[in-house]
């Protein structure tokens, strides 16, 4: 194998294939990276088992011409270091060369780096994704139903399948769900040419944070690919991979409350910032909870911490209609809630200070946030 | 105590008196800040015994009121969490209220607190600094003699006295020495109005550390007071005191050869990145040794990690003069220097393989570093 590539171009495909490596695999090979030169360009696959990251720069691009190729070939070389000596290379040209067996030169303005790779035909070979159900939407969708619902994931291993964003397409539309069983993000979506067959899957959250990184911010396509225990997600010049959660998703449809006896209408920010403030003391106490209370258009916010003091504001609510009420919740759920749906006038549903309740923005129903108060009053 | 004030006046002091913070502290009331206010303004302190930091606010500047009180007074409060209310609250102007006994209220639009305050009488008084010895310096002088030497003091307590940056008033110039009996920084200045009396004074690097995080870029004037345990750096409206370190430091200037069999001059930024791009592969072997040797006009920077593999590069002196050289080192000492010195043409003096070596910019005297070799050869 050997070649000269232009560095910037190497570099990006690189910082993406690096966000699949880890410095815990249970494979030694897996702390390398492959790389693959043919006549259509070069390749760089990194993974760690879970999520498998294949970037690919073509030989030119817009009649620039990316890589001279010399000679095709395959090598793996240690990701840290090749990924360090690539971003601090003297000049944007760089020449790499795997002489003698595994032996690889480096070579760029005067520095010569000699690094001694390992054998590419002991690198797992790619999962086969066999195209069971596909279906595309644009970029900056699938970075908007992440940052939705990701966050909602359960962090614990009890339940495993809780530690994924179950994804169902049913009737061309598509519904994304996470919980960690206190509190649940859904978001809605009805892209164009959804498939018609109902299917289900359900995404590792740490998979999909990754993906998000990775994703540009534009309408571009992403095609999504699901087979049985993998799903693809596929762009121009990147391939993710990401093996599925195994188990049935619970069903969560019933725990959405239909009807609400308290229903408030504020702006979004204000009550962002009020509860921020207000959990300034409820932290310190660890359990983080701050009250919520209803008085005519107000809104009181309050914390209360017995060795450093308390905190009572109040907010201009847009609208408060039904009972008066009194709640408590997690400070760190309502805002990361209040975050994912970000600014608008949001709508708060209430049926009763014992009951979850829901978020979602006041003129846009795709997006809906639940939440599990705690008992104090 | 009552008063009203904006609120950026006094986010900017209180980020200054944070600096002393530490939640690891002796003494309890130390994890608070002690608030006092008179009819001049307000001043704030916090310590962690080492470092105690002062900050003041006056009544007005530039004809703006900055402050408006009611009733002077004292209180100490907790000061992370102060510090974290203060930056959160949502308006410019802040009402800070000590009520009933201890009990402190801040008021900034509709928000409340209400924070259980400590008795301001417990709080430790400053120190006395009695004026022994007292000069002068630009604020952005202070901050380079820091740059420039307090890398080098040791991280072991095994010499406490090497912890510490030594400064030195001799002839009306200023020494600064710092030294981990692995490397050695100096920094002299010839600064004006300096006293005649030659004295000397230990101060801890972290001190420095955290001084020069509060300087000003620019040259309004740093009063240095040194009493005999203690020194206070004083400037417009900040009190910086340091414990100083006791014993005495070890006479360097022996250290410091005089002459040189080989001497190279060469761009530092240049030699900077070569060191850094070669000390990718030392440091996976935690030595982090680099070679270095001259032929003809041209320096080979090298290393070697046998699992990894190995890199040689070239850098193109501006001259060598004398016996040509082969000699290893830290890759992380020499870039410390060479940042230090900062990009310039750098002038290195050798005197043999197994013999400390020195740095110095190629036209400026002032600053000087020394390293000492490691056998490889």
């Amino acid at each position: 194998m050997k070649f000269e590539i232009v560095r910037d171009e190497l570099l990006d495909a690189l910082n993406d294939v690096m966000k699949a490596i880890s410095s815990k695999v249970a494979i030694p090979i897996l702390t390398g990276i492959k790389i693959e030169v043919n006549e259509n360009g070069m390749s760089m696959t990194g993974s760690d088992s879970d999520i498998t990251i294949r970037t690919f720069i073509p030989v030119e691009r817009d009649g620039k011409e990316l890589i001279k190729i010399s000679e095709q070939g395959s090598i793996v070389l240690q990701a840290r270091v090749f990924s360090e000596i690539i971003r601090k290379l003297p000049t944007n040209e760089v020449k790499i060369n795997v002489t003698d067996g595994l032996l690889t030169l480096i070579h760029s303005g005067k520095s010569e780096f000699k690094l001694i790779g390992s054998n590419p035909d002991e690198y797992p070979i790619l999962p086969e994704v066999k195209d069971e159900h596909s279906f595309s939407l644009p970029a900056d969708l699938m970075k908007s139903i992440i940052r939705e619902t990701v966050f909602a994931v359960s962090q614990q291993e009890t339940r495993p399948i809780l530690t994924g964003v179950h994804w169902t397409v049913e009737e061309g539309k598509l519904s994304c769900v996470a919980t960690d069983s206190h509190r649940l993000a859904r978001k809605l979506a009805s892209p164009e040419n959804m498939p018609t067959i109902p299917f289900s899957f359900v995404i590792p959250g740490k998979s999909l944070q990754e993906l998000n990184k990775i994703l540009p911010d534009s309408d571009s396509p992403v095609k999504i690919i699901i087979a049985e225990q993998q799903v693809l997600f596929k762009t121009d010049h990147v391939l993710f991979y990401s093996r599925l959660l195994e188990g049935n998703y619970p069903d969560t449809s019933r725990l959405i409350p239909t009807e609400s006896k308290t229903s408030v209408t504020v702006n979004g920010r204000a009550l962002l910032q009020s509860i921020d403030r207000a959990s300034l003391l409820a932290k310190e106490d660890r359990n983080n909870i701050v009250r919520f209370s209803t008085e005519d258009k107000m809104i009181e916010i309050s914390s209360n911490s017995p060795e450093i003091g308390k905190v009572e504001e109040l907010v201009e609510a847009i609208q408060i209609t039904g009972e008066e009420l009194k709640i408590s919740f997690s400070a760190k759920y309502m805002m990361d809630a209040l975050r994912a749906i970000d600014g608008q006038d949001i709508e708060i549903q209430f049926t009763g200070a014992m009951r979850p309740f829901i978020l979602k923005s006041a003129d846009d129903d795709s997006i809906l946030q639940l939440i599990l108060p705690v008992r104090t009053y």
